[in-house]
This record gives structure tokens, sequence and C-alpha cells, in this order.
């Protein structure tokens, strides 16, 4: 695994050296008339669930969207939605009869796929690197190396810590890619969690809201209390079950349905 | 009422001239390390509802809020959002029976308070000026001067004129501000609505969900199929009978539970 961590902190550093030595610096002008306003319209849509099902970030954004994911700004984005994850934490006495649990997405929730989708330029039409290329994305997972999204993993070991059950649920398939997923979250620090969920052959036509709501049902019937429910996609929070407190992390590379 | 738009046009001309000629640009860095970047991220926060029941925008993001509301972004993401209803509204055939309804919230969806905020210095405790006062709200709404959100009242025409029932729900008190709520829609252009719903004294004590839940469920009761619903609060669109779509406007101002 050392090999692609290597190979992922360069990646690192030639990205961070690219958008630090750009000609276009990293300002976001405020006065509402200008593409990186309309860019930040656009974040703001697409998180809040008002445009659903868009398939591609819009051309003018894509480098908006990389300077956002790599500058530093959706870090912090994170760290403040963490911060106040622990808020409601604190406010939380748990019963501790081991049925606490708390339900954690993988894919930019725990890992980071931010290289992959910068290859794939976000969907640019204009080359051919469609970001919805299940052999593409297979080809990445089972490589084993997106890195941790730092805050998220403080939030995974603070959860075990206070005696929560953590279920990582995941659209990623099953049969192919849980030895390459596992490996991943173990050698990133993801170490006891209670389940980690895949997709098996019985969910594969199943829409993201429908599968993750099954397996919500499964926890609810098994006797488990869903205390929270953290995801980047919309489909990961909505449906039924979804927990006492859903908190949407941020994610403007792509839309699951 | 003519007074009230006097007024209300010196107003904007003063704020647009302090803004304009303010020391401080109104810039958004996206390096992550500085006062907007945390702003930029309260706000995500609070607009995605992870952040939920606060009470005052934090105190190093006033200018922010202030700049935001009145530069120029405000605006254009509340355009976008409008834009991606009408791609919505595009793709609905309508039954043409008479039963087809829109529900808009009123403040801060029809009607804008930012000067009413504003005054209210967006909840800053180190003045004498809580926006969560009563009393003075209903001052400013008795005197009707809240002016349109452009593109809502484009919105608005554009529905009535689509064939929509449209059903304007707010949680203002009936008895005190009927009146004055009903010229200042009219007056700003709002007129044809189908139906003007205020909170009565038997709603008096509900959270503003149980009330708008109620009234929708009222709604559909009757027969009305509820196609979509816009507010600036997230009390606005969730619990049951929400509509067929939901649409959250920005509100980086005041929170209602």
């Amino acid at each position: 695994m050392e090999k692609y961590k290597r190979e992922t902190l360069l990646l690192i550093f030639l990205t961070i050296s690219s958008v630090a030595t750009s000609t276009s610096p990293a300002w976001m002008p405020m006065d509402g008339n200008n593409p990186t306003s309309y860019c930040l319209s656009w974040r703001l849509a697409i998180e809040t669930n008002n445009v659903r099902a868009w398939r591609i970030v819009p051309l003018q954004c894509m480098r908006y969207v990389e300077v956002y994911m790599l500058a530093g700004q959706y870090e912090r984005d994170v760290e403040l939605i963490v911060e106040h994850i622990n808020v409601y934490l604190n406010e939380i006495v748990l019963p501790g009869d081991g049925m606490d649990a708390w339900i954690l997405d993988v894919d930019d929730t725990c890992l980071s796929n931010v290289f992959y989708y910068r290859l794939k330029r976000y969907g640019d039409l204009t080359c051919r690197c469609d970001p919805y290329d299940p052999t593409g994305f297979r080809t990445w997972a089972m490589k084993g190396g997106s890195p941790a999204i730092q805050p998220v993993l403080e939030l995974f070991n603070n959860l075990i810590e206070t005696g929560f059950k953590v279920f990582l649920v995941t659209g990623r398939d099953e049969e192919t890619l849980r030895q390459a997923t596992v490996e991943n979250l173990h050698n990133e620090g993801f170490t006891g969690y209670e389940r980690l969920i895949m997709r098996t052959v019985e969910n594969k036509k199943q829409s993201a809201t429908t599968y993750k709501t099954i397996i919500r049902k499964k926890m609810m019937e098994e006797g488990y209390r869903i205390w929270g429910n953290v995801g980047d996609q919309w489909s990961d929070l909505q449906g039924e079950y979804s927990g006492n407190r859903t908190f949407k992390l941020p994610n403007p590379m792509y839309f699951v349905p």
C-alpha cells in the first residue's frame, strides 16, 4: 500500500503546486456578476438539493470546483460540520446497551476520491472522461489509495470512543471491492467499526436511496437506534429511518441518484 | 404606500453606497484560512440544515452576511434556483382541472425583510437588537414596506400564467397583520393568488413545521395536488405532504424552528 500512498502524496503535491502557481487567484468575488459568482450559486443549489440529477460539473465551474476541493475551503466546510456533529454528540446520553448506532457513508465521506474525479476532469465532455465509468472507478477503488478525509476520521474515532457502533454503508460492490475497501479503510485509520455493509447482487438494481433505506430498516429491526447518519449525497440521507439527525457533507464533484 | 417605497429606495441607496465605499472589498477568499472562509462554511452548514436552531449570525459573519445579502450574490443565488424551478415547471403536464397547487412562503420568499434584519444587525448581542422581537417585527410588517424578491415575483407570475393555484402560506399573525400583508403583496405585484393563509389563534402555539404541515394536509384533503413548495426555512419544507418538489431559498439572517 505504501506505493499508493507515495503516489497520492505526489499527486497532492503536484495539484497544490498547480493551484498555487496558477494565474487566476483563489478568490471568490461576491458582486454577483461573474462566472465564479455563478459557481457559488450553483454549488449552493446542488448542496441544498434544489438542483437534482445533475450529471456533470458545469464547464465554467470546473476550475472553481478544483480550487474549492483542493485549496482548503472544502476541508474547512467539513471541519465545521464535524464541529457541529460534536455539539450534537455532547447532548446525547447513551443508554449504553450496545444498540446505539451511527451510519457513515464511505466514498467522499470517509475516503476521498477527489483525485479520481480530478483525472476525470469532473465530467468534462470535451475529453473522453465520463465520470460515470464503473470500470474506471473499480480500477481506482481496487488500488485502495483513497486518502482519509481527516475531520471524518476524527469523528469516526470519537464515535467509537464514545460507545457508538459505527456502520459503514456504501454503494460499492461487495463482490469485487470488499477486500480493497477493507484494506483502504484500515490503512487510512478506520478501524474498529461494527460492520462494512456493501451492495450485493440483490441490491444491484436499487437506487442508492432505496438500497440504503433497506439497510437502515434492517438495522432498526435488529434493535439499533440510529443516532446519526453522515453522507455526501442526499441519497444517503433521504428515505425512511434516516436517523435522528442527518448531516450532509459537501460534494460538488458528482451526484448519485 | 408611496412614502414607504421612497424610504425603502433611500435605504437601498444608502446601503449599497456604504457597501461600495467600504474599505473591505466584497471578495471571498477560498484558501480556507480566514474569517470569510469560516462564514462561507457557516452559510453552507445552515443552508444544508446541518446546523439547526441557530439564534443569531456569528459575530464575525455579520459583515459577510450584509455583503452577501446586498451586494448581488443573494439575488444571483435566488435567480439560479428560480431558473431550475422553471426547468421543473417545463416538465409538468397539468391535468388542468383547477386542482394544481403551488405553495410559496411569504417572508424572505416573496417579500424581503433584509432591511428589518439589517436594523437589528442580524442579532448582534452588543446592541439591544434581538431579531426575535415580535413587537418590532409587527411594527415593521404593519408598514407594509417589504420589497418583492424579484426572481420570486417572476416565478409567481409564471406559475399563475401556467395555470397553478398559488397558495401563500405564512407564519404571520392573521389578526394583526392580514391587511398590511395583503396591501404589501398587492403593492409589490403579487396579485392573483388563490389564498393567503395566515396563522390564526388555533395555530399560535404550533411550530412552523407543524402549522404548515396541517395547512398542507387540509389542501390535500380538499383535493389539491401540491406540485411545488418554496421557502427560505427548512421548516417550510419539512414534515408530511411537503409537495412533489421542494426548493430551499437562502436565508443567512435568521432561523425559524
